[in-house]
């Protein structure tokens, strides 16, 4: 009998080659998962931590907390200096970027490996290639991935517009090209439309940003926002099927879930290949997310863009393929080959994952953080909780409201529904407000139980439930 | 758009047909289990509780909890006439006995068939017949699965006993025919101790239980316990693979895994076969798990019990094949047939779970109630708990002393023992002592690790684990 206190080799899961040590460049719970992973693979995990962190679960988790500066991001999760000098001083071998923050900074990728350290990620060039828009939007084109019909690059003459327009199809949209997150676009549904529209919407592009470029898109009314998830070892590529992220809010992602309820199995199959192709161009290493809009009334999906980097949603792709993305990026980072071929990953059942905020959604999704002062996590099987949450723990407001990942897995999408259900009426969070009421309002709705919702879904249904909740309280009121 | 709240029947999961109120008539963790599974299929779930549990969880899960008598068991979770008046108080149309308690009393399975209620498990008669290890015996085998090898009932005389255990091979056991729970057992080595031993455990059967009555059974050293998992709907029974349970205390199990690390495939084969066989001879409804020992040196198994309930363990089985198992007993005790045929049903990877009991295990398992002061449980991939704690919660002394069941499932056994080890190393149970701290040492015993143990290896590495921890103490207070 062996009863020392080593862990021994036997029966040893993974043995660790070149990542001893992974300094998580994160916080919140994608740092806990990070350091969740790095742990199951027999790594030290070190935690850097702003002022506002130093009683995080992550800090307490990992194996040594690194202060790194104040609690204003710019000076702490954002300064590519400080996170670097935090990586030296614990003697990390690798960094693990997680989402947000540095995670598709290029030149923070550069510097981590000209410090002679391994980015948990694909390398600096190419987060360069994929997070410029055109280049990634060459890259679709070149490896024969559709993108949304459009101009390729501003138009110059209103008579061009017009051959556009008619190639591509009414209604169309009129973008800035200097514009993004939404700002900047008109809609035309005609030839005439397009002649009123395109010398305000370039006037207003000068105004707003200084440049009238404008550049034609194909307007989808009614997209569904779906993705692809590959990973890489910079060899080959595998996709992990798709995720579907379509309720959105000011396009924050709320409810996640996988399969797609809008794909057929001849679409799916298209689209996971033509996101195993893309990766394949540039030879992807790490994990990835292709973005794709669905236009359900023609069946036909385009590219928009890719996130090189581990997603929030990530879960839900793990529940259904059974792959730990965190462990897999973590051991192709060491240096291991892809351990699957694609007819290896099969997905089973369905999973949905509800983002819980500290958000109150009565109040315009007012953030609300403070003192959690009860905590109860929904439990059983088919559930998950990632959060960084702990009964007691005061939530900062310097960060993204964040508090847990609640999700589950079943044997099929109804099923699934009806576990979240349970889930989200035991789970209490006292002290502050949450989206939580949110969720369990969105698993009421029909539509929403069908899978039959698009990326304006959401918008409008709040606007509708606000409506109904300001009635219900008049209504309560006047029976008082 | 659709926002009433009425949950609708869009992509609905279930629809019960007769149950649509189950009474469960346990406490503790599996009435929590119990409660979510009704809610998912959409059942109502009626707690019933003693002076002691009131504030339980099930209570607060449950959406009625029926005060059925005081703390002392025997007035309130063992009197079949405090929970069938809670069944009609609620319009109970089922009742889920759980584990312990009432779950294998066939008297009470007859109560609650001729009140006109169904019990959530076999029949009574088939309790009755299983409980009778006599009976259970001889039913194997008519269905031809191997039993151990003995003298099918009393031993009259000393020739006869020479006879058998020739027949049976030494070591034998002498086992008296009124003893239990181990008591009255002595073991011959050959043919002159069997002489010696024989009229010696005559005459101590004879004053511990007034009936001189032995038989003889071949003796398994090195036994492993092994049980499989069957579902029936009182036609078709398939069985969910096994289990292994050979981490026990006090035939306590203490730690529980799936697959079993000590069976080939073809000994795996045969030995779900055998149960499946058993299971149908009896026509057996809902879940139950046929116990074997397994002799490695042999490569045999014998059966050697049925529970016909529940199993505390379940959940591994369910983790290695996606199959819910509570939820499908109550599905077939709502009149559905079974959902699977044997190849539907699939085991992928491997599962550990983790009793963690409120006992401390350096002081002889004392038992250990109190306050939750502090509860941090662990989460991320393939964690699962079952557990009827919160933070504040007052375990009250009356009953079992489980807290918790730690579930992990992973890609291979490897990856489960690290998962499991960062899991634990995540939870935190304040203000009472636990069997964790036994469970983190256990994970670091190379033979544990190696999937080399067997029902007596526990005891004998808790005598190890005691003497060390003492001169570890001892040498820290020279140190000192």
């Amino acid at each position: 009998m062996n009863t020392s206190n080593t862990g021994g080799s036997v029966g040893m899961f993974y043995q660790p080659k070149r990542i001893r040590t992974v300094l998580v460049a994160n916080r919140g719970e994608i740092a806990v998962r990070v350091i969740r992973a790095a742990h199951e693979l027999g790594m030290r995990a070190v935690a850097v931590v702003s002022d506002a962190d130093r009683d995080s679960l992550a800090a307490r988790m990992a194996d040594e907390a690194i202060h790194i500066g104040s609690a204003h991001a710019a000076k702490s999760y954002l300064n590519p200096a400080a996170i670097l000098a935090a990586a030296q001083q614990c003697g990390a071998d690798a960094v693990h970027p997680g989402y947000g923050f540095l995670s598709e900074n290029a030149a923070f990728a550069a510097q981590v490996e000209n410090a002679g350290m391994i980015l948990v990620g694909p390398s600096s060039s190419i987060i360069a290639t994929m997070g410029d828009k055109a280049k990634a939007r060459e890259t679709a084109q070149r490896a024969d991935v559709p993108t949304v019909p459009g101009s390729n690059g501003v138009v110059l003459s209103l008579d061009e517009a017009r051959e556009i327009a008619a190639r591509i199809g009414y209604p169309v949209m009129i973008k800035a090209a200097a514009g993004g997150g939404g700002r900047g676009i008109r809609v035309a549904h005609d030839a005439a439309q397009l002649d009123a529209e395109l010398p305000l919407a370039q006037r207003e592009a000068h105004a707003a940003f200084g440049n009238d470029g404008v550049y034609l898109e194909r307007f989808i009314a009614r997209a569904r926002h779906i993705e692809v998830q590959v990973l890489g070892d910079g060899n080959d590529v595998v996709h992990l099927f798709e995720r579907e992220c379509s309720l959105q809010r000011r396009r924050q992602k709320i409810l996640e879930e996988a399969p797609s309820p809008s794909l057929t199995p001849a679409l799916r199959k298209a689209l996971c290949a033509s996101a195993t192709r893309l990766a394949k161009q540039v030879g992807y290493r790490s994990a990835g997310t292709l973005e794709y809009l669905f236009d359900e009334t023609r069946d036909k999906f385009y590219f928009i863009e890719m996130n090189t980097r581990i997603q929030v949603e990530h879960p839900v792709t793990e529940a259904i393929t059974g792959i730990d993305l965190v462990r897999e990026t973590l051991r192709i980072a060491d240096g291991e080959p892809l351990r699957f071929s694609q007819s290896d990953i099969v997905a089973r059942g369905a999973a949905l994952e509800c983002r819980i905020n500290a958000e109150d959604p009565e109040q315009d999704f007012r953030p609300n953080p403070g003192r959690v002062d009860e905590l109860v996590w929904p439990a059983g099987p088919g559930v998950r909780i990632d959060s960084m949450l702990y009964q007691g723990y005061a939530v900062p407001p310097f960060y993204d409201s964040l508090l847990a990942k609640l999700i589950v897995f079943d044997e099929s999408r109804p099923a699934a529904l009806a576990r979240l259900k349970r889930a989200l009426n035991e789970l209490r969070i006292g002290g502050i407000k949450t989206t939580a009421t949110l969720h369990r309002a969105l698993l009421e709705d029909d539509e929403i139980r069908a899978g039959r919702y698009h990326t304006n879904y959401l918008e409008a249904w709040m606007t509708d439930w606000r409506a109904k909740r300001v009635a219900a309280t008049a209504g309560n009121e006047e029976a008082a």
